[in-house]
């Protein structure tokens, strides 16, 4: 049992009540949080955190993300979105070994703590070594293998039997923290009779699925020329959506899509950055909330983003409908809050995080606020929505452990990590392939 | 004479070539670069810098800021734009002081500095204070005292003949660091000859204009209903655009309006996160650069951004025009970043900063690449666009002078500037007055 004492933190809960606590005391017990206030007299702390000028807010979790992606990360940008996959996604990907998988998930592992998730929902290749570094690291997952259901499927992804032994392998591991579900790449990836099976296959497993959905408005056209139905509505009369289902991006739906969302155990996953940045359109967010769809925030994967900073998706989030909708009051900075933490939390099956409060899980962040761009305080909450940066973060607590203290990495060896990602990164990618200027590690030429 | 070297940089020039360099050495002296590579034998440097593992860039200016509003940061989110102005803004700014600007731009000042901006163009009250700070702080800036020309003007902005007064105090000083132009509100809030007045002495004086342009769309409406013409259209009749004229947000603009900017010495200044964020619209930035328009960024003041970080401003730029257009192609990363950086020098005057190149200003930055969201270092441009943070910036260069050393900053008492600035700006706001919760300095409760 391990105790663990926040002294004088300003709280900012996220409870039903919107609750802001000032220089309040936060003692953690063996994972959960068990009192915020009167410190028990028992508690006897085997670590006391000194939180003046701190605030303290729920952790974020990263709803959709292909962690290991990190190794692509600046390696394909300001291209039309063909070239980027075709022209480079896929052909770093096809020379994707083992070894790779596990250093760029250690690269995503260190950052996503500095930047303050505690939990994300991964879909990738080589799932093992994710829920490895997963375990190692100390964060919480939600993790599927990528399949396609095509031939014999992929080099990398050995098709549903491996994802489903997979599941078997890891459901529950790490004392909890880590979950799986299956992950069918998307409705146009897949063939139907394969959507089919996944959907039969976890209803007896009694797990999830992570796919992706509606991503640019061709896949909503060629659906509706091919199947006569939306991509919705065909992963609907697939079945898929009566298992809860991670749907990611779902940017192009209809109202009559929504009809369905509101209906069925799904959680949309919006990428603000990643939509952006590719260009692909917004996601009817304010939409979507209104008809009581759990909606979370997610990064995707560091090639298309270029990181996996949860603040700034939350930042992005309020900032994207306001501009799209030019209306200031539309999704304000708590919501954006809400989506980045508790409602990712859901997503990914992890309930109990998301709030600070008695009973629930200890997963949750300190911000430093000695900063100027942090003063004055007039608003904790809007100034860590529209000021701070993830920097800014000084602890990371996950599940009552403290993975960053005073911006120092204790579960994962940083040093090493960068110098492991980075070499095999570069190889990877064989620099010289596309024109993108070689960096020679820092040489004189 | 002072000589800095700064030894093994991996250096973004932004030159015409777009240069890249890897491992070099940056040799300053007396404010301009002298060489990049070869150090000259009879250097002697004063300071060396290791920059091993880090990235140099040209530094930021921000070109439309009212950088003392930091008192009101936090101060009025979430609201439609008319309460955000009468009922918070201008509440607040009636009781503002002369100490409230110097301490609020102090606290812009240490801000800035940490978020790499070595110039900014401030259009304030109170002048004289903001020119003071930037003078101890090391900045460059271009000042304007704002005016209004109706009645007696207001408290505390004295008139056209003090913000003239204060333009023949200052205009130069500092070494040339800071320069001063004239600063009518907009064409909204200044009667038609009072704005012919400020051209005529702008000419006289021999400096420009920074004035507030087409910001929202019903300023485009009220402008065609009352004067028949658009504010462009009005502006030029009035003969300011004949000035070289910082018009800052510049939304609502038709192409016509684009042909009369094209052909005058106007900088556009658009302000991405403020304009997101208050749901004003989105500046046409690609046609304006078609048209040879030159277009900077600014934060606008931290109550509507909510912060003063360009680096953020530029990853919009390019983030906003791609969501917008739904193409990811249409405004690169490096062009965000020339906006950021040369292009807000030329705005404001100092067009031998905003390029890394022997005989231009030394004013620039170091960002500590030794951080997991910065690698791989496949593309170094892209990493600081895309992925990196203001924190991740360790040294700030301006003129030559070291203004921050591995996070220190050197001209500023910051600890003494976050608690001044915030006693000041509490008492200010007097928070219980709209319900935003009263912080009472971490005392528990």
């Amino acid at each position: 049992m391990t105790r663990l004492l926040i002294k004088n933190a300003d709280v900012i809960t996220l409870n039903d009540h919107s609750d802001v606590l000032y220089g309040t005391d936060i003692a953690i017990v063996d994972g959960r949080i068990r009192t915020i206030g009167a410190v028990p007299p028992d508690l006897h702390p085997d670590e006391t955190i000194d939180a003046s000028d701190h605030v303290a807010l729920p952790g974020f979790f990263n709803a959709h993300t292909h962690a290991a992606m990190t190794f692509e990360r600046g390696w394909a940008d300001d291209l039309p979105f063909d070239r980027w996959l075709n022209e480079r996604i896929w052909v770093a990907e096809s020379a994707l070994t083992r070894e790779d998988v596990r250093w760029g998930a250690y690269l995503a592992a260190a950052e996503m703590i500095r930047s303050g998730s505690v939990g994300f929902a991964d879909h990738y290749f080589f799932m093992d070594e994710v829920a490895d570094v997963v375990k190692e690291a100390g964060l919480r997952a939600t993790l599927a293998w990528c399949v396609f259901g095509m031939g014999a499927d992929t080099e990398i992804g050995k098709g549903l039997e491996e994802s489903i032994a997979f599941v078997q392998r890891w459901q529950g591991a790490a004392n909890g923290r880590i979950r799986t579900v299956l992950g069918p790449h998307s409705p146009y990836a897949c063939p139907p009779a394969f959507l089919e099976t996944v959907a039969q296959r976890a209803a007896q497993l009694g797990v999830g699925i992570h796919i992706h959905l509606s991503e640019f408005r061709d896949q909503l056209e060629n659906s509706l020329a091919k199947h006569g139905v939306t991509p919705v509505r065909f992963l609907e009369q697939r079945g898929i959506l009566d298992q809860p289902t991670i749907a990611a991006h779902s940017i192009w739906i209809t109202p009559e899509d929504m009809d369905i969302l509101q209906t069925k155990p799904v959680h949309v996953v919006q990428c603000p950055n990643c939509h952006m940045k590719l260009g692909m359109g917004v996601t009817p967010v304010p939409d979507l909330l209104a008809r009581g769809v759990n909606v979370a925030l997610g990064t995707d994967g560091p090639a298309s983003n270029n990181d996996l900073d949860m603040l700034e998706e939350a930042r992005l989030a309020t900032l994207l409908q306001k501009s799209h909708h030019l209306d200031p009051v539309i999704l304000p900075a708590e919501m954006a809050l809400r989506l980045a933490t508790q409602n990712g939390a859901r997503a990914l099956g992890f309930s109990d995080s998301g709030v600070i409060a008695p009973g629930r899980c200890a997963d949750l962040l300190l911000f430093d606020f000695r900063k100027p761009h942090l003063r004055p305080r007039h608003n904790l909450l809007s100034n860590i929505v529209y000021s701070a940066k993830s920097p800014d973060i000084s602890h990371v607590i996950v599940d009552g452990r403290v993975l960053m203290r005073d911006g120092q990495l204790v579960t994962l060896d940083e040093e090493r990590i960068l110098y492991e990602a980075e070499k095999r990164a570069l190889r990877l990618v064989k620099q010289d392939m596309h024109g993108v200027r070689a960096y020679n590690g820092g040489q004189k030429k």
